[in-house]
């Protein structure tokens, strides 16, 4: 298995076990960061945020640094010069000239694929629209796989926006691949998982898929409960929005009858779909979640970088 | 005394004694400024600006690199996702994953203060709202040592806007801890120190305050002239902003009378309450200010992460 | 020759030995880059950026981290406080104590001048309006050099928008100062080259200069073929940019007739002016140019650092 010079724009880029690769090398690194400070050294990471993004970009930054690094890019389209007209693929044909590792976001869904058949360096997906967000599932399964050992026999529960949310999509999607992996899919009828997404996942995975309007029905019986913000920006008007919003909020006194090694999962930021009595709970593993993003996409770099076995 | 992981959000929060140890530290490194090139080699520092304020966050990344740490961040929550309904607390504990001592800007006063509760790393105040700048102050204190020898038996005179000022309130109430240090506060009758501020510093310091509007009265007494900008945003309308905008301005010939170790300091940016012919003066240390406050952040990032002794 | 602590705001400031010196050292590093890799450690370069330029400010940022050294600054002056109603002056006299070496843009004329007389350390004109861009100029040099050998005996064509174009201007410039280069100038009537240029180029450089209309009547003649792009901000209305945007399109067809070592240039970024057929053609070099002005900017860096000879 090498993944020097590879791109990750879909989950699905990766095998299984180049997935798992990544994971454990994140979770040594996790373990013993001082062995891998200096890992990166005269190494670049461009960040191309067409769009903000503060926690995926941070993050991003933060890994190349805990690694010996340095970062250039930028946060924000609109105060760079990348808009003038200028084609995705020109700009990448440039850009890879000053960076070793292009990480991008990008509303427009696709913008990263075309990337990366431009680029002469790897180039990772930070996000496409409500299309894809890879790496937001590698911290979702390293924490996974921090918490619960492996990566296997899980039903895994996802409350809230199932039909825009795009790491969403990307985590069900990768789950779906791992073993015996089922899944509880609790949200309102009108942000359902879409039909394609469905039939992929059972395509991998031929195991039960519960669609459900009910958190409670369902709080005893999982391991893992992965919650999501419902974004104002994805309601088609207001009242929509203010109807549902309040749906499918955790309280801690829902918890009172779930399993004690349940994970709660939120790939934030969280406006108030977690009420804040249950940060104080030992299964509240978000920001733990958040931490450990920073550690996959350490390892995730160092791989397709190729600065590591 | 230790000051790792100590917060600094008010200039309160240190004694004495720890300001001055991190004012030698800065004065030390200023000197000897390669002794202390990798001190920081590894550390990460977060600067989350929410609001733009180029002066105070370059001199900290200036600071981290010349320790040869390095630096991520924000300088516009408009341009991040910081704002998308997340609250600080949230933000916090994530961001204290990515970095090793964070750095804050924000227009509400306290936030730094909330920030800090919530943060596994050391929090610095970069200044929040109309309410403290303790940097700002350990810019000016490492200056006055420079040039005065030490910090003590000195008649310091701030002119200007005294209200609203954080960066005076913030010194003001600092040097009134020190021994022997008096003070004269030049302003607008609409300008004048807030009270509560008053009978802090009196509490302090059981010497003369004297509050006046003329600045050409005292210019021949005093030790520290610190002059102010008295900023349009402050004000509440147009028209009071033209009619005071002018007041106090410092020309050099009225510095014929002043003492020859006078120091004239300003936080910066001036706009033109010291008109130009006094930048020639050897009096003026106002630009010294800016760069020695580079090294007293260097000091007390280097103590606060705890890399020093 | 020594150009430690040399501005470069025009490139008439540095002779053709000195302008060849960096492009030689730009080249040397560009084939051993490893051996520069730690060149400027502990060095750092302030990026001021009054103006979006994501791939002169990338290029600078590249440059500084891939000899080991870090970057501060500022990509917008809207997201910095640089424009409260401060002079550059003042600006640069706190940000000459915050950085080794600073690059500013500035939608001004003559602003990077300006800031140059106030600086302790060296100032690089990163663009100012209309007006000059001398590290492009340097790119496109060592574009030349590398693929012709040596910068003399040239007939170079220059196509486009002639008039408003300051890449145009600074290379104009700087070529006629070389050994027997001769210019084709080919744009509409009103994107001529402004008079001035004209006679100090003639003065330069004893040669022919053609100014024509056609791009075809003289492609099969030519040395190099350097196109621009026709900006949309630079016309008075819209009429006249739909009008004139479209003329002067290299299309491959247009190129049977070229020699077999044509270099065909442009400063990027590209809207239409040259169609996407004649990226395949060896002939185009832009995608290097902009590579190669990495290796430009950092040997400038290097020696006006005086971390080198």
């Amino acid at each position: 298995m090498n993944l020097t010079g590879r791109h990750l724009i879909d989950p699905n880029d990766f095998t299984i076990e180049e997935l798992k690769r990544v994971i454990d090398l994140g979770l040594e690194i996790y373990r013993n960061p001082s062995n891998y400070a200096s890992l990166c050294k005269g190494k670049i990471l461009g960040t191309l945020f067409y769009e903000p993004s503060t926690r995926t970009r941070l993050s991003f930054e933060s890994a190349m640094l805990r690694m010996g690094g340095s970062v250039l890019g930028f946060s924000d389209s609109s105060t760079s010069s990348v808009s003038k007209g200028e084609t995705i693929a020109d700009t990448i044909r440039v850009l890879d000239g000053y960076a070793d590792v292009l990480v991008m976001r990008h509303p427009r869904e696709g913008a990263p694929k075309l990337a990366s058949e431009f680029s002469s360096v790897p180039v990772v997906n930070g996000g496409d629209g409500g299309h894809q967000h890879p790496t937001q599932t590698l911290a979702d399964l390293i924490t996974i796989k921090n918490y619960r050992g492996e990566i296997a026999n899980l039903k895994v529960a996802f409350c809230g926006d199932l039909l825009f949310g795009r790491t969403v999509h990307s985590l069900l999607k990768t789950l779906s691949r791992f073993p015996n992996v089922s899944f509880v899919l609790i949200s309102p009828e009108q942000l359902k998982i879409p039909s394609h997404l469905r039939d992929e996942i059972i395509l991998n995975n031929n195991v039960e898929i519960i669609e459900t309007q009910s958190l409670e029905d369902h709080i005893s019986d999982i391991d893992i409960l992965y919650m999501t913000r419902i974004q104002r920006e994805r309601f088609f008007n207001e009242e929509e929005y203010i109807k549902l919003k309040d749906s499918y909020i955790l309280y801690r006194e829902k918890l009172t009858k779930a399993k004690d090694d349940l994970l709660i999962l939120h790939p934030l930021p969280r406006v108030n779909e977690i009420n804040r009595d249950v940060d104080a709970d030992s299964r509240a593993k978000y920001f733990e979640q958040a931490k450990l993003g920073v550690y996959a996409r350490m390892a995730l770099m160092a791989l397709i970088l190729g600065v590591i076995e």
